[in-house]
């Protein structure tokens, strides 16, 4: 079977690898929908990011679903067939962050598709991929491009989690590529209330009004559209920053109330942050990395109908075509999600 | 009476300045102490901070303690002669912040000694002063010099406080001025384990480790002095950041553990912040600005033994010599907390 | 114009009542709807509850909405004709507990319809009303019905938000009156995983069902129902008890994990609560008290379509048929949620 | 080797037992101490508790210090002569308790001395214990005696973690025993402002007062010396539940103001609940049971001299004088803690 290497930047090459039988506790898939990432990006147009550099070929991808092709020994809950959501997640379960129950902090984390240890964790962009049945979820009544969506929703539902009390809240999201449109999805299915949504890329902010926010804002065009929500301290409950840029974060902060709660999704270097103003508002940042528990909970919303990610799916191509697929999602501004499709035709 | 005012950089002026008797609710007080802060030396070494500047004559002046010398109107709980702390904090009691229990962010706020709003918050430093009998916390068993550091530990709980769980947790304070010291003996009274201290002024760290800081460390020149701290994702439970400093504040990042807690004291402007850890490790960074309960704690644990300021009052000059004070206080190779003592002799 | 007292058990008059003017900051509201609340109720059948008894006629309501008819010197953001909800909880902005952030806890409440204090605090079912405008939540796009809706939708919301995280959670309803079924619909809206209701009246479990409940039972019938969900020191995240009996609030503590979150709503006598596994399990019971922000979210939800509580509006009666409307809401085997109509016809 | 085996009610017996040599990751101790505990004293007075009965012989004992005899492979950090203390908590480390990050929810614990499981789980009366490494502290600078305590420090420690913060909150602590009294150090430890305690038995206050209580009240003999605290809606943040009686704990809501948190120690069986208050003030009532990271924090907290037990030790005896031993733990008017003296003279 095939697997789609990335041996530098725009050097990716389709190679064969061998498919195992399943262990004990494993589930062998058969691969359906593969969605490209920030971070696969990264990999591709740069061979890296930040200190953190290709050193050997490596397999892309941690947004996956496909169908259950066979079962190892002992494995319940599972049948030939079923397709199933794989969490990219392989925390060791041992160490002292997940005896915290911090597993997203595992020190020994096996997490698809990343360079910074060496030799590099595989990913999962592969025909046919063995995983362990816990990372696996089953997903009936998605498309197998839906349930490749549970891991970037995943992540958005972490960080809703990390902002704390949604309820009613008034809630900025800042940066509204996928990620930060999942982010809405999520505030919205955790019950927020007025949701605003801020990008310097007009083309996107129609994705963020049509997943739920009530206000969408170009501040490129527009820099002084929350001058109103700025004035008397702050006014919103709750920022979600999914930009990673400097200047979001700065006018989100000023425009949180006193103790608000600004969550920083995504990874980026060094930001230069308004501490005057974080520390006297009191604001509280926090990281928000990954997703444990939310893998699940991101597939049983979507199950329930009360999330669709439909509209972000703009785009699929064959695993073959994948160099159309990754210059595709470089794009911004033609390009929400796009998947590639192991299914050959 | 004579006032302490500030008409520009390094334009002290003793004014007369006139005594009002105590209205309804009121103390008067026959000023004892007064310790100079951090904000009262940028008004005069630079006549203001970032954006805030003198825009008229100023009286300084927020750490003070006194005796009552007459009661207005309808007080109670107070006797001529009391010695009593006094703190610097008025809000409103009627503003939305005050009314969500937030009354350090209050939008009203008159808090002694700012030049923020115009015409400018007038300060304490005040031979006689006329404040609210709300504002006042009995200090029996205090030394007027003592009951003068209530504000500054208020400061210092207050951020303990923000930072959560102390009991046993392991506790880096960066920045060892008078706030970093009093946030140690802080952390120590809500029951801190092992507390490490560090500055980039070797002559300070005596102050904090007496103060129960377990290992002081110059970082300045001993940079590696927190490597193993740094270890495996971090060790440290909380940080509480005194200096203000960015390399502070990477450094301290770099030591906490997964979901481990920053507080940032003091003001200052935009910093660098090492994005990428804070946000993979999920730290999180809580502003702390000024106090509110903590005024009438700092007292008590004074009272009670269970903090003792004494050793950080290095150095008092009678009010006529407000220029030696200043400077003293500016020098911080000499002096940790300078008062001024408002007794004729 | 008229109001309905209530003299004692079961003698309900209908008199005239003086319309006033409404003063600044008030609004003057012709009366659409108003929900019977189980308070109501016991004044109605029992002259009281618990030491709680009518001491003076008292005007009964607490849960209605109408049509802003004029406003007062200064009030904004109404016009003539609006259609409004009207909270019945007016704290006195004043005390140390309104200062504190809790408003619910007023010292001084003035909450419609309660026999507390002596006097009485007089209801709200009249055909006129003046509010404070601060009182009132413009509904447009509500029915008259489902905004009188919004109070008894706010204790369900006060609730999910006293319970903590709900995205994804498993959830215990038990208790499956119209507060257990608008506490479904409450945690649903806050992202609540699968929900589980119970009562001993199997005919209100169709309405848990419909409201979002993935499993209902009758634990008369079934008392063995929750026996899985039990195994291994239980699996519900959250108890959310709406019934005030001992035997559900004893199922909830078993039904919950270690460390599990159970908010007691409603008001009993003493309950004998299962102390060894409460503490065993280091569960939470957590009381929940009206509300406060959360009647303006009750009111957003509704707009939104987020929550509907349609099929809770089982009964309406006029106004002059409050008789009728009394006795049919005390049978719970017929009545969900009994309103009265005051609009003449 | 001798162990104490409790065979049934009153009929404890020193029997031989085989001292294995240590495993990997183990240490063998010669035991010096051993306190007493209140479940001890249920087994040897009753039998068991509750629906806990013996069911076979079963050796007592799990408050325990001693000195390292021998080291098994692998083990760093000891050498023999070391007194250490050790905890009786023996989580699996692999359950999905204890990968949530509560080891003292266990679903397969093996806590030292209990009668829950069939067998039983073996108990720390013997003069030879091997236990893991992990299980022991360190204790240099502690008395033998002292370092037994750490255990029910220890859970006196969680309890105020699980209170939330402390630092400068009114403490009511209800129940005076060995735990009331190491709550209220802990209290202190971490910073309460004013601790308030009660007892029933006059004797015991000398204990609480010295242990840091400002008042202390009889209310058997002083029923309303709580009166004041109760009114307004009560005054007291937290409440530290060491009795397991019911008038105790519907005392202390009384005195709980809203949004107060009571903390429920010790085991009891149902006990009636004011719950009409409970949820008209929204107090939390949260059960605390054992401890975790608490056992090494309870270590250090002697070894700096911020908690002092010695007060607490009023009573040793030799092991063979076992008998003599309990039947003065029984008599709360003499005795407070007693230990077995393990070491032959």
């Amino acid at each position: 079977m095939k697997a789609l290497y990335v041996h530098g930047a725009r050097d990716l090459r389709l190679a064969d690898c061998t498919a195992e039988p399943p262990g004990p506790g494993q589930l062998r898939i058969r691969m359906a929908r593969g969605g490209i990432c920030g971070s696969d990006l990264h990999y591709y147009a740069h061979g890296g990011f930040g200190p953190v550099r290709l050193r050997e070929p490596m397999i892309l991808g941690h947004e996956v679903a496909g169908h259950v092709e066979a079962l190892g020994a002992g494995v319940t809950g599972f049948a030939e067939g079923d397709l199933v959501a794989v969490s990219p997640s392989r925390p060791c379960g041992a160490c002292r962050q997940c005896l915290a129950g911090l597993p997203n902090h595992c020190l020994e984390m096996r997490f698809y598709g990343s360079a910074m240890p060496m030799p590099h964790i595989q990913g999962a962009f592969r025909e046919v991929l063995v995983a362990e049945a816990a990372q696996c979820v089953r997903a009936e009544g998605l498309t197998a491009a839906e349930a490749a969506m549970a891991e970037p929703l995943a992540v958005g539902l972490h960080a809703v989690n990390r902002a704390g009390p949604m309820l009613g809240r008034r809630v900025l999201v800042t940066g509204c590529g996928p990620i930060g449109v999942l982010a809405i999805m999520a505030a919205r299915a955790a019950g927020a209330g007025e949701i605003v949504a801020t990008d310097i890329a007009a083309g996107v902010l129609s994705f963020a009004a049509a997943a739920g926010a009530a206000r969408v804002h170009d501040t490129a065009s527009d820099p002084e559209a929350l001058a109103d929500d700025c004035a008397g301290k702050g006014s919103f409950d709750v920022l979600l920053e999914c930009s990673g840029a400097a200047p979001a974060l700065a006018l989100g902060i000023a425009a949180l109330r006193p103790r608000g709660v600004a969550v920083q999704l995504g990874l980026s270097g060094d930001l230069p942050v308004p501490m005057m103003q974080l520390t006297a508002k009191e604001i509280e940042l926090r990281g928000s990395f990954r997703f444990h528990p939310e893998f699940a909970t991101a597939v049983a919303l979507m199950q329930a109908r009360r999330i669709d990610v439909g509209p972000l799916l703009t785009h699929s191509f064959p695993l073959a075509e994948h160099g159309a697929a990754f210059e595709t999602a470089l794009d911004r501004s033609r390009a929400m999600k796009v998947q590639l499709d192991f299914v050959p035709c």
